[in-house]
This record gives C-alpha cells, sequence and structure tokens, in this order.
C-alpha cells in the first residue's frame, strides 16, 4: 500500500463528492427544478464548481502527484491507482491552467444558458440565445487556448476532451470516408422510398401505455430498476451518481410511436455501461464510461444495431401489436422493421434514421470547425447552419428551432462531442463484426434471452471504467484500433439488405 | 460597508453551496434515488458533511466571527449582517464542540438510517432497526453533551436547537395546560361520536383524480409553481434549496379522501413560508423559517385553522364533489365539516384529528425525555411506546409499524423536533386570534380569496426569515410571546361548537 496513495485519496474523495453534486443538479434541473430556481440555483452551482476546482487544483494535490509520478511511486501503485493518477495528472494539468475565477463564471453561465436555449428554441428565437452563446464561445476559446498541446488547434484541444487522441486531423479522414460511403447510398436509398409505408408511426399511442412499455424495454435489454431510474424531461439523456444510481430519462409523443421506443433502448445502452462499472472503481475518477465515443457505441450498438434488427423484434412484435391493437392492427413485422430502418432526411437529427444521422453529425463538426477557426461567427450561424443541411441533406428547415436550436449541446458549452456520435456508430459497427466470434447475438435477439450480450459488453468494455481508452478496449476485443471500415460496411450491408436487394 | 463582513462572505457562500446540496441529496433520496443507491450515495453525503463542517470551523471563520462580535464592528454592520454574524456564531460554537470526524460518521449512519427504518416499517421489524436507532441515540447525546450549555439537561440541548430558548422547564407547563383542556374534552366529544358519519371518506377516489386536485388545492392557498414542485414519497414533507425554489411532497390513497388533501395544505403552509422570504436573505444563513416551532405554526394555520373550517369549503364543496361525484353525492357540507374535524383516538399521528393530536406529542416528548435521561433503553421503546397509547389514548396499537415505528424523525436523529408540532398549533391559535384585527379570515374564505392571508402571513412572518425568532415574531404581531392559552380556547370553543353545543 502507497503512503502518498493514501494521502490523496481524501483529495479524491472531496473532488468526487463535489463533482456528484453538480451531477445531481444538473439532473434535477433538467427533470424537476421549477422554472424560477435557476438565478439562485447558478449562484449555488458556481460556488460548488469553484469549491470542485479548488479541491483538485491546489498545492497539496500538486505536491502528491508530482510525488507519485515518480518511476519508484509509480511503479509500486496497483493498475487502478495507476489509471486514477494518470487521470487526475490530465485533469489537474488542465484545469491548472484555468484561472478559478473564469472557471467559475463559466459555470454559472453555462447553469444559466440551459434554460436560455430552452426558451429560445420554444420561442424561435435565435436572437435571444446568441449573446449567451456567444459568452461560452468567448470562453471555450479561451480554455482550449490555456489548455491545448503544442501543436494542437483549439478546436484539437476540444476534441482530445472528448475522445483522447482523436483530433481533427483523423477526423477529417474519417468523415471523409463516411461521406463517400453514405452520399451515393443514401440517394439510392431514396429513390426507393416509396415502397416504406410509415404513416402507421404517427398514429395514436396513449402516453401511459408508451410509458409502460418503454419500461418493459428497458428491464429487457437489462436496465436493473433496484440501481437506476426512469424520469423525463424535454430531451431524453443518461446521467449517473455512480454505478448504483443511473439515470435516464425519455420524452413522450401520442403521435409517434418510434421516437421514446428508441430513446430508452438508446439511453438504456449508456446506463447499462455505467451500472456494468466495477464495485471496485466507483467513486474514484476512473468509475465512469471511459470517453464519450464509447458511451456512444453502447447506447447505439443497443439503438440501431440491436434495437431496429429484425430479430430483435420477431419475440416482441406481438406484445407491441396488443399494446396498440387500434394503431397497429393493420401492420406486420416487416412493413415496421422497414418503419423503423426508413431513410430520410429530415431537418432533426435526434429524429434522423442510421443512414442520414451521421451527415447530421458532419455537418456539426464542420461548423463547429468554422466557429473554432473564426470562419463564422455566432450570429452567422443560422444562414450557415441552413445552407449546411441544403448541401448534404437537400433540405432547408423550416426555421431555427429545428434548424441550429435544435440541439442542447452548445449552450451547455459542449464544443467537440458531436463527433463522439458518429465514432460511437464506428465503434459499435467494429465491436458487432467481431463479437458473433463468442456470442451468438441473432439467437440470444430471437429468444428474447439479452443477458449474454449485456455481459459480453460488461466483460470487454463496461467493467473497466475508464482505465482503458476506446483504442485500448478496441484493440483487445478486435484486435485493431478504430476502423471506419466497419461503420461504411455495416450501412451499406444492412441498408442493401433492406431497400435495394428486391 | 465592513470590509471583515466582506471577507465572510465567501465561507458564506461555501457554507450555503455545500448545505443546500445536502439538502438537494435529501429530497433526491425521499423521491426518486433507486433502492440500492443508498450504500455509495451515503459516503458521497458523508464528505460533503465533512466539508461543509469544515467550512464552517476553521481558523479563518473563527477569527473573522471574534472580530466581528468586537462592539465597534458588530455596531457597523446591517440589522441582517448582525443577524447573520449571531446565527453563524452560535452555529460555530455549537459545530466547534463536536469532533469533525464524528459529526461526518453520523452524518453517514442518518442517510443509512432512513432506509433501514422504511424496511424496519413495512416489515414490523423493530429490532432490525434497533441498532441503527441505538447509534443514533448515542451520537446524539455525545453530540448534546458537547455542546449544552451549563444547567442544561441533554434533552435541553436538544429543544434548544429546534426552538432558541423553549426548554423543558417551559415544555412541562406547556403540555400539562394541554392535558389539562384536551382530555376532559375529548372524553366528551367522544362519546358524541356516533352523530358523525365518516363512512364516505373511505370510499374510492381515483388517485389521478387526488393529483389533480392537490394541485388545485395548492395553487389555490397560493403556492406558486414557477417556484415550487410537487413530488410524490413515502411520508409528505417540504424541502427547499432557496425561496425560488420550493418543494412539497404528497402520497395518495385511492380509499382515503382527506389524507392527501390535508397534507397538501399542510405542506403548503410549509412552502408559503419559505416562498416569503424577503429575496435579500435567501441564499445567507438567515434565509429560511426561523425554527421549526413556526414553520409547524404555518402548516398548521393553513391545514388546520383555515383548511378544516366551514368558510374554507364553502366556495370549494361543489368542485370537490363535482371531482368525485359516485364518492361524494350523498354528502353534504355539513356532513363533511363534522368529518374532517372527527375526533378520535388512533394509533397514527399523521392521521389524527386536531383534538387529539397534541396527545401524540405528548407521548414522544414524554418517551424521549425518557431515553435521553436513561430511564429506557432501544430496546424497550415498543412496550412504553404502547403503554403510552393505552393510557393517553385508550388504544394499543395492533403492530410496530402503526406503533413505535410510524415516525421518520429518530432515523434522522431528530430529538427534540416533536414538541415543535404542539408549539405550532399553539403559535397558529395565538396568531389567528390577534390576525382578525386586520384581516377579515372569514370573508377571505368564503369569497375564495387566500391572498390578503397569505399577505399578511408574509409580511409579518415570512419575509424576515430567521433574523427574528418566535417570540420576537410572536411580540410583534400579539403583544405577547408564546402563551397555550389561545390553543386551549381555540380547541375547546371549536370542538363545542361543533359536538357539544346541541
Amino acid at each position: 500500500m502507497s503512503e502518498l496513495f493514501e494521502k490523496l485519496k481524501p483529495h479524491l474523495e472531496q473532488q468526487f463528492a463535489l463533482g456528484n453534486a453538480l451531477t445531481l443538479y444538473g439532473w434535477d434541473n433538467e427533470t424537476l427544478a421549477p422554472k424560477e430556481a435557476m438565478e439562485n440555483t447558478a449562484k449555488i452551482i458556481g460556488t460548488l464548481s469553484a469549491l470542485s476546482y479548488q479541491a483538485l487544483v491546489n498545492d497539496e494535490v500538486r505536491g502528491l502527484l508530482s510525488a507519485l509520478k515518480e518511476p519508484k511511486e509509480f511503479d509500486a501503485l496497483s493498475n487502478v491507482e495507476q489509471c486514477i493518477v494518470k487521470k487526475l495528472t490530465k485533469n489537474f494539468d488542465r484545469l491548472e491552467k484555468i484561472p478559478a475565477d473564469e472557471y467559475r463564471a463559466y459555470s454559472e453561465l453555462t447553469a444559466k444558458a440551459a434554460p436560455a436555449w430552452a426558451n429560445a428554441k420554444q420561442n424561435n428565437d435565435f436572437a435571444s440565445f446568441a449573446p449567451v452563446l456567444k459568452e461560452i464561445v468567448t470562453y471555450q476559446k479561451k480554455f482550449a487556448g490555456y489548455t491545448k498541446n503544442a501543436g494542437m488547434s483549439l478546436y484539437d484541444a476540444m476534441l482530445d476532451e472528448n475522445e483522447e487522441g482523436i483530433l481533427t486531423k483523423e477526423l477529417d479522414v474519417f468523415f471523409e470516408k463516411i461521406k463517400e460511403a453514405v452520399l451515393p447510398l443514401l440517394k439510392k436509398v431514396v429513390a426507393q422510398n416509396d415502397k416504406v409505408d410509415k404513416n402507421y408511426n404517427f398514429r395514436s399511442y396513449p402516453v401511459e401505455k408508451q410509458r409502460e412499455f418503454c419500461r418493459f424495454l428497458a428491464e429487457y435489454i437489462g436496465f436493473d430498476f433496484n440501481r437506476g431510474v426512469m424520469a423525463e424531461s424535454a430531451h431524453p439523456f443518461t446521467t449517473n451518481l455512480h454505478n448504483h444510481d443511473v439515470r435516464i430519462t425519455n420524452h413522450f409523443h401520442e403521435d409517434n410511436l418510434e421516437s421514446a421506443m428508441f430513446s430508452v433502448i438508446h439511453e438504456g445502452g449508456h446506463a447499462l455501461y455505467e451500472m456494468g462499472v466495477d464495485d471496485a472503481l466507483t467513486l474514484t475518477p476512473v468509475g465512469g464510461g471511459t470517453s464519450m465515443g464509447v458511451h456512444e457505441s453502447q447506447s447505439r450498438f443497443y439503438e440501431n444495431v440491436l434495437g431496429r434488427s429484425e430479430a430483435f423484434w420477431k419475440p416482441l412484435f406481438e406484445k407491441l401489436q396488443s399494446t396498440y391493437p387500434d394503431a397497429l392492427s393493420d401492420v406486420d413485422l416487416t412493413q415496421f422493421i422497414r418503419g423503423i430502418n426508413k431513410a430520410e432526411p429530415g431537418p432533426v437529427r435526434t429524429e434522423a434514421d442510421e443512414l442520414t444521422y451521421p451527415l447530421h453529425i458532419i455537418i456539426r463538426y464542420e461548423i463547429e470547425k468554422m466557429l473554432m477557426e473564426d470562419m463564422v461567427s455566432v450570429e452567422e450561424l443560422p444562414r450557415v447552419w441552413n445552407e449546411k443541411y441544403e448541401e448534404y441533406l437537400g433540405i432547408i428547415p423550416k426555421n431555427d428551432t429545428e434548424g441550429v436550436l435544435q440541439d442542447v449541446h452548445w449552450s451547455g458549452g459542449m464544443f467537440g462531442y458531436f463527433p463522439s456520435y458518429a465514432i460511437g456508430n464506428a465503434v459499435a459497427a467494429q465491436i458487432y463484426a467481431y463479437m458473433h466470434n463468442e456470442v451468438n447475438v441473432k439467437e440470444c435477439l430471437e429468444s428474447g434471452k439479452l443477458m449474454p450480450i449485456r455481459e459480453y459488453l460488461r466483460e470487454h468494455i463496461h467493467c473497466f471504467g475508464s482505465t482503458k481508452n476506446m483504442n485500448e478496449l478496441l484493440v483487445a476485443m478486435t484486435g485493431e484500433p478504430l476502423n471506419a471500415d466497419y461503420y461504411t460496411k455495416y450501412l451499406t450491408e444492412k441498408y442493401t439488405k433492406l431497400y435495394l436487394s428486391e
């Protein structure tokens, strides 16, 4: 047992507890807090953020980390302790460069920005949100300037925070590959679209029944309600206090069958990841999912790879039909599977199908790069947004609510996050390609027994928390780092089979 | 502007933010957190409690407080600043005497005790809860031993924390007066009980309709949903993050009309208090209600004095009837008013009527005194409990679930709290006796316009937060400190009119 590491422990506990409290406020603000609470609550969040900053960036922690990095000390640590020291050092080095008062002011700003964005979106009023967004962008650029390594662009620094080591250079190539595969495929698919009748999806699906069915789906994929809760919020999301308290939200629309159903499978995938972290890691800095990309791989694996497959619905379709007899009696499984995979350009990312989805991400990636390189101003965003949508998807959003204001991310300062969604898709496809060697996925799905799938992911990904990064996990599972080919191949095969094989 | 006080401000902010986070965890645990979260979450709460302790008890705060208490400095402070310094000094002096590690261990213990109690109550298993309760009692006695002033008993110290200056000596007299008035009155009233038919209360009242009606009631008395939320929990309670975020819970039973309805009026009364605190005080140590007794006076004023009066229901009864046409069509206002005021000894405090209620409190008061004076052990509590119920109410609880395990308080270490309920009743009666001089309460109620009542209470009580204590508020409003005579007179007149005047 390292004496130095023992001395670090109370600091780790404080950092964790303060970060945890901030997570709880975040959850509460999204799911419950009353409308007029935010002005006061933002001050509290500001103070807690400042305390959280101080709990990490102080001379004692600095001294302990620097002593623990000495080879003699470091080598004597357990593997988990080494991971903790590495992760803490990274956070310390990054945060130390950001002045405490700026960090605090920024935390208060983003706490208030969420309702400002929600308001702007509701009222289709980008102008009211622009000044807040401008401030956020300014802070983000300033922070990236403080923290970026030599040779990195500002946007690189933001990307690196979300997915260690995956920077603009790699992503440009990654997205180019995807564009090359998806754009022509989409064209062919759309030409066949009159073959798919999806009108059933927009009939009446009573919200109370949706709630019940979604709860069933969560349990079906392995969500443990003794260690998790499900609530409602404007936009579905997942958060967790620790591996025994994982929370997902959903949003119900009476006139849309799919929306909540695939949201719960998606968020459920995130949740299984956090629930599967080893008990020995929870409450430590490495006790959560390793990166946004790997997180999204889990949610998208469940939502798309499993959840939109015929095998998944074979044992469930009858139950679905009997839950909504009025709406689904004239729909059969084949039509339903085509319906939930219908590819069609639309303005809204969260409602997009698997094929157009990466284009929504590419648009955001390109805009974020431009924004960070001062090639576009905040005021110009609505115009640039609409131009990109016309270019890639052939449509122009009818207003900013369904255009540039659609996503919450920027109001939370989450720049460099969107690529994680596409990375997640690619990781999911890569895992799927190799998983067959150990688990008969199709048989699991068709027999309604999904636990072997969860256990496989738990054993190879979830349990490690963030003691391994994305490429370490991938190499161990698949023998190679991230490779977009699996993703383009998956999409091509899937959509060829669904649409183009007859 | 005092330079010293400016230096105190960041400390105040930190103390407030950490206390606030603990409040949020408390809320979350009661309303939402999953079953198996507590073991991990208790550790987080322990760490935050320790931080909260350190934020108050440290050399810098000690130095600032001692400098600020110098007359030259103190006199230069504003009134609110003086109140803050006084309150902080009191907290500091108290907390300083409790060793930090004991404070932390105790916080973790009570976080875990809540589910242990809930479990024991559910399974009628006092034995499983006894060891936890024993530990809590030991800590409470130890802490009271550390903090009590010379001449105080251990229980005095606990009482003083809940209601400044109201100790065993005063309470013995107070409760004696109540016993003298209530016991004979109850006897007479019970003899008339066959005149009251309350069977309607236990018909079927659909929970969804109850939720709606309770929401209506909350708004009716002045609860502002832009600054508050309503949720559900095993036992109704009120909490708040600040004056713009006040939260009440409720619990619905399909076979009981009254339970949720009077809970929402009760918790609503608490909530109006916190919502009414002046904006200049919120987020400071004096930004909440001044004491448990005054808090209970507000909840009980709304629940009993207003909510169980005929004038309150005159404009509402038709709406109530049409909400539950099946259950209430054969009930008229007169029967309903008698029903909601039916006095009948029962085993459960929270279901008790106004007349038997103080006897439930007296039982707890006497048992707590015995417990703290080592005249009864934790193991003996079930027996002593049942004996007291037989003595005062003539009934023996049929098991510990409806006996000694019924209340959550002891699992949270809340000893010395129960008397506040009776004090609250007495304060409510005293306020009511004088309020008529300024507000025509009956007219307000009968015309369904309750805002003048809320405004009166806001102006004379709520707005002050805890810058004035109970007796200061009472003297300013009524010209005298707490006087139990108003309460016994109120009960006697009310029950004589309802039951004995024909």
